[in-house]
């Protein structure tokens, strides 16, 4: 069963965080890693673009109820027409959670994902409190998710 | 149509903020406002008996699929059986929040409220950003809420 | 506890399974039960209506996002924004479901419901199969729905 | 953006069925498409199984929250810990529906299909009315399925 890396953050982002987004999902597909994101531009658009890129294969989990609103990097799309409901879709499906810059949608994956019990790293992101890793840069990030993921492992 | 005010926070709560909640809830049914919350214990429950004590109307929002894990205050209980998905919904129901407390539940609500536009008040609570207004007691708190309705009022 | 009736059914219906569900919601509202519907139009709001008429509580279990779709009868609107998964949440917080009429939307709240474990009573409305008692008018679907709760109860 | 293609039935099937399902797998996962199911066994197994034997991609849609839940087959698995309320998720998801015998469960993704337009094939299954294609074998099934795409790409 391979990893599902969660990559959350803003439809809208600036060049700097959608490069680190990008690289969030190079990274995590050179590892053979499925993203899971919102599906839609702007972040998760990039993190998209990124692990396609190498590869990788995309799940957009998209608030709407057509496909169509996925963008061009996703390999599989999940229109569940609920809304920002599909952010407890998110949290759920992804195995651990890489938040890049976010607004208040991304805020409520982080804390849906903390109450899951899932590892949340932050990349210029939302810090709630001290349980979420914040990270420098992605190679940071993707290191620090995956010293979660063997956590868990461990634990079970 | 009646306001419905959202009271959300933890299951479990501690004397003090549950006395808060349950003068929420009492304000809050003085008003003659509908209570909205997550139907279950600690924060929910006594919210929930503070409306019922003045009469007022209580709608429990249930993470799972059984009406009989509602709190004994309840009026109307809704097991959307969606876990915490049912989270949105509770904001969305919502047409302003009062957070009591909590943890990443919590959180993850006012996030939610936060992204589709609500106002949220915050009584020993989570305030992510300056958009949370806090407030010093429950009376500051339904004044707070009852203000973002005039405002929202004047927009529409 | 009071019973949640759900009765379900289309947006658009002819005035002849308006006044059915019209009665069905005013026999429920006679009975102290809350009812339960899509809060829209057609059957819906016919049924809506009629329990308002006797001083019933109406819950209107929305597929948008804004309360002001509810028709003018429901006393508590939920905008899941949930589009048609909203359907789930409506057999799941009935006790006992009443469909009268209905269109696809209909046939997929009584296959929910059925598994649920809910029992359903066809007013003119979709009999996929031996399980769903079909009645000849309001106050036999009424009877009937009280029957399937008094079983129920006899076995809990 | 590849096809698709849901496969709906129930979590234990006989043999007969399972074959059924088997076969649809592969021919779909044949012609490049995606299989999309809920992830859990019988049915949804025998579908999931078909189509990873031919290299496809299957997509779980499970009702809970836990990925190991999904079956042994299925390339990503989307926990949304929704309950029945998945069931709208993989009718939204899917471009056409193929049911392979099956339940109440199946019978509410078939009515959600068609109350979202989407075209439905049934191979031993419901067919509530005469919008539902009837097949004598999966590849009249595929077939059905193939030919209801395409007319949606003519209207569109």
């Amino acid at each position: 069963m391979a990893v599902q890396l969660g990559i959350i953050g803003a439809g809208r982002a600036d060049d700097e965080l959608k490069a680190l987004a990008r690289e969030v999902g190079e990274l995590a597909a050179a590892r053979g890693w499925i993203v899971v994101c919102g599906g839609l531009g702007g972040v998760m658009e990039a993190a998209s673009e990124g692990a396609e890129s190498k590869g990788g294969l995309v799940v957009g989990v998209l608030p709407g109820d057509a496909r169509s609103a996925a963008n061009s990097f996703v390999t599989v799309s999940i229109p569940t027409s609920m809304g920002h409901a599909r952010n407890a879709i998110i949290a759920q499906t992804a195995d651990v959670l890489i938040a890049v810059g976010g607004g208040y949608g991304t805020l409520s994956e982080i804390a849906l994902g903390l109450k899951m019990g899932k590892s949340v790293v932050s990349l210029c992101s939302w810090t709630p409190d001290g349980s979420v890793v914040s990270a420098e840069n992605p190679a940071d990030a993707v290191a620090a998710a995956e010293r979660a993921l063997e956590r868990r492992r461990g634990k079970n």
